[in-house]
């Protein structure tokens, strides 16, 4: 396991807004919130930190103030399962509270991240001794709920080609113009494992999208001539319709 | 939309045992466990009816007393993603109440089936006024939660061979006499859709696990003659060793 390259700096302005912005705080009465800011610490990891690793007890929970941070599972055969990929405003860790305080998966920066760090067990009393807490925390939950049975049904019914184009679409909003030019936000063999593929079935699969869908990749430069177009394509093998509810 | 063939009779003193097990339930004051209890209606149920839609307002949440249940999302092509397949003592619709009172996925009976019907609004209102019951609803989606991680893990990493093994796996104990002689718990077309396979690929991988575990199916009769072999050729590609921890 790489070291947290742990660089603790005093909480600045700025991170008490992201604190009290976040879902789980902001309904928190405001002394329990000033506790946690008190109990933060800012932590700066290199590109490859293990965060924690799946089965290690909770000390800490998270939220990034930037860069990506692999979630995933690793099988007794090496492999790994990317649950999730998550970024800047994103809380996780937390849930591990209401799990035997033990975390079901491991967390990796796959950049150079800052995050917020908090003791998990200032969190697991103030939901057993809030109510407001434990409401908050039950939409966390719910939150997370909503985008793995989207994740389920991605998986049993969706091909390599329409999840590569369902995850283009969750890169865009509604009401961009077109064409859409956006970055890919981390490494084409990241994103393979996001979405459950092997490189080679990613490549066939994303060649496969252009011709069908008449976007344009080169390196992470991607080009969306027609948004409908990708929509129709990876939406019709998906009960949601873009925009996907659980973004909001 | 098949109609539900509603059978209300009063709540026998075994369907009081049913609700006070359930760890939704069972740690709740008596007097709120007693005006569920009222509340509730036992319902029967024919194979085919449909007990609510994705996207339907939530009226009621369920507890399976006989029959299996499948629990699905169904694509703007008409494709269906099994989500779960549930049975006796299991809860299920419960989970929206935390989530805008919509169900986010659609429940029909697979077989006849008696079920415990509870008004949701109750529960809404017993977990938004009651610190114990917010705790264990809390509980309940934090199982939920590491299910679907499990089940995203699979997806992602397991072959269609190791899936159905899994499958079989989790139907054993560990001290299950061998050879292990045991029945499939539904048709094997609702097993495929299960597990995220066509009926083609289910045949195919069914084939390979049977020569690679040497295991025999006949009809919907399952004989395992060595445990151990079934859980070192499905669990290496998991995260999970035999038996899951989240079936306890």
């Amino acid at each position: 396991m790489l070291a947290v390259n742990c660089n603790k700096t005093e909480v600045k302005p700025r991170f008490e807004d992201i604190i009290a912005r976040h879902s789980l705080f902001n309904a928190m009465p405001e002394t329990l919130v000033q506790n946690f800011i008190n109990a933060s610490q800012h932590i700066t990891v290199t590109k490859g930190s293990t965060l924690f690793m799946q089965n290690d007890e909770a000390e800490w929970f998270y939220i990034i103030t930037k860069g990506w941070v692999k979630l995933f599972r690793e099988t007794l055969d090496g492999d790994e399962a990317v649950i999730d990929m998550v970024t800047t405003g994103h809380i996780f860790g937390e849930s591990a509270i209401v799990d035997d305080n033990i975390h079901s998966f491991g967390a990796t920066a796959v950049e150079g991240c800052e995050l917020l760090r908090f003791p998990a067990k200032m969190l697991k009393t103030a939901v057993s001794e809030n109510h407001t807490v434990a409401l908050a925390m039950l939409g966390t939950l719910s939150r997370h709920r909503k985008q793995q049975t989207r994740e389920i049904e991605s998986l049993n019914l969706q091909n390599a080609s329409q999840r590569i184009g369902c995850f283009l679409l969750r890169l865009c909003q509604i009401n961009d113009a077109e064409p859409i030019s956006l970055q890919l936000p981390y490494d084409k063999s990241l994103i393979a494992a996001r979405l459950g593929m092997k490189s080679e079935t990613f490549s066939r699969a994303l060649n496969k999208l252009r011709n069908d869908t008449s976007i344009t990749v080169k390196g992470a430069n991607v080009l969306i001539p027609e948004l409908s177009a990708l929509s129709n394509y990876s939406c019709s093998a998906c009960s949601n319709e873009f925009p996907c509810d659980d973004l909001h």
